[in-house]
């Protein structure tokens, strides 16, 4: 199948550049090594993957935005280190290995955190020297991860799923839950690869409209899979989310629809692009296929 | 006397700005009032008004860099929300009050740094609408900022004095910890602001040797003040660096070098801009005006 050879090679493309990256020893060996362990625990770099997609279906060159697209991955993976502390969800495996705070203390998990943050956006300005790379379409990105990931995204949704555990299951509060916890970094990351491209505004807003479909269509996912999910394919224990008690899209609406809602979102996010050339068919098939995913 | 007037009214510039940017109800309130409860707590915006001071000095208008500048503090703070933490310094008291912690959880502590260091780049970005800053010259400085308060700055030295705790006092070490974990960052706001008034390189090269030995000494005499300050004016309890068996610059080379030091690292500040226009009068200032801190 087309898109699992598209989805390994640009896999290997940000692990690469991210080994590459981190290799030299210019930071304290501890750190690095809290750093590169949850940075290497088998990520699928879905994100980056997205942002490189969404710049190809724009007429970019992936290559161009190799470094910025791999920082996203950096955010990602601060931002699971830092879930998974006792104080947030006190988790003890994340894809089958320790949590970070595990192996390396609480500590140095809260550090590497905000050094896999602060890196990012390291990385992502470093794209200044990139002369295929304009100066105010790179500004636009960074605001855009700065915003999908922090208060406005992912920090806020953060916070409402701590600030609603063991609250009454609402429809309202799920809602802002799984559109800014992860749906908005989804929808960032592809925003941020369109923009990098200088794509026009009407595309601008058709890759919007599908990264809010699949953001949305991969939380119910993840959703429904802690719960159909086997341990071993997803790394973790399943079921997790029922024993903390969280507001999950089955546990509000059951699994049945839950599903259907998946698939609908899945199909309205490929409606999204139908003007867009072929260049945009992995963006198509990711979103087909994440229908499928088991992890 | 001149510079208290500067300081006043420069951090009144950064505090005004701080306060109306966060009034809106833009995300969760718990989390908004984690962020502000530490964002309001009576900082001396010592950093950004460094950044707008020498933003000055190389003939910028301190006017088009306050949403810049006050972006520093966003991340002086979550360094400072993250490091009280139980599992890094477990401080309960900071300028007088609760620390964040104790007031709002670990969770939302931790995620308010989180959100405050992400939000800091947004900031940032966002001077792309200012035609009066280079988009050049804004990339520049965001580089500045994320590699000086990352790991190869203040987290990278923030970890390594995790590190060292009841480690035998080493020079080399404590010169890393305090170069990287206070230096760098106060350096790094002198550097962007220079950067974003399009300065050249030797005067640059000047502002960050300034940069390098205030931000030194700024902490021999935050190590020194530890010692013989008292609880009302610091708004923590002295003698904590003891009591933790910190490493710091008395309890390696005793109190009369550390002074001495001090003097040496500001008389060279001053020196490294001798030629510089009277436009940087108020960095030479702010250089003396440390030796006579008390808090």
């Amino acid at each position: 199948m087309a898109i699992k050879t598209y989805l390994k090679e640009k896999k290997e493309l940000i692990d690469l550049f991210l080994k590459e990256y981190f290799s030299p020893n210019f930071i304290p060996p501890v750190l690095k090594g809290s750093i590169t362990y949850s940075l290497s625990a088998g990520g699928k770099r879905i994100r980056p993957i997205l942002c490189l997609a969404a710049h190809e279906a724009c007429d970019g060159d992936s290559e161009d935005i190799v470094a910025f697209a791999s920082s996203i991955e950096l955010i990602h993976t601060y931002s699971l280190i830092h879930d998974d502390l006792p104080a947030m969800d006190n988790d003890d495996l994340r894809r089958g290995k320790p949590t970070n705070h595990k192996v390396f203390g609480e500590g140095m998990a809260i550090l590497a955190g905000d050094g896999l943050l602060t890196e990012a956006f390291y990385m992502m300005a470093n794209s200044l020297s990139n002369k295929n790379i304009k100066n105010t379409a790179l500004i636009r990105a960074i605001k855009e991860i700065a915003f999908t990931a922090g208060i406005h995204g992912m920090v806020g949704g953060q916070a409402q799923d701590l600030l609603s555990e063991n609250a009454e299951p609402d429809k309202e509060t799920l809602s802002f839950i799984h559109r800014h916890k992860t749906g908005a970094l989804i929808s960032g990351s592809l925003r941020a690869g369109a923009i990098l491209a200088n794509c026009s505004k009407p595309s601008l807003n058709a890759i919007t409209r599908y990264g809010e479909n699949i953001g949305l269509a991969f939380q119910v996912i993840d959703d429904i899979l802690d719960i159909e999910g086997s341990t071993d394919e997803l790394g973790k224990p399943t079921g997790s989310d029922v024993r903390k008690k969280k507001m999950t899209y089955p546990s509000i609406y059951g699994l049945e629809s839950s599903r259907k809602k998946a698939e609908e979102l899945i199909a309205e996010a490929v409606f999204s692009i139908k003007d867009f050339s072929a260049k945009a068919e992995p963006l198509r098939e990711i979103a087909r296929y994440m229908l499928e995913r088991r992890s």
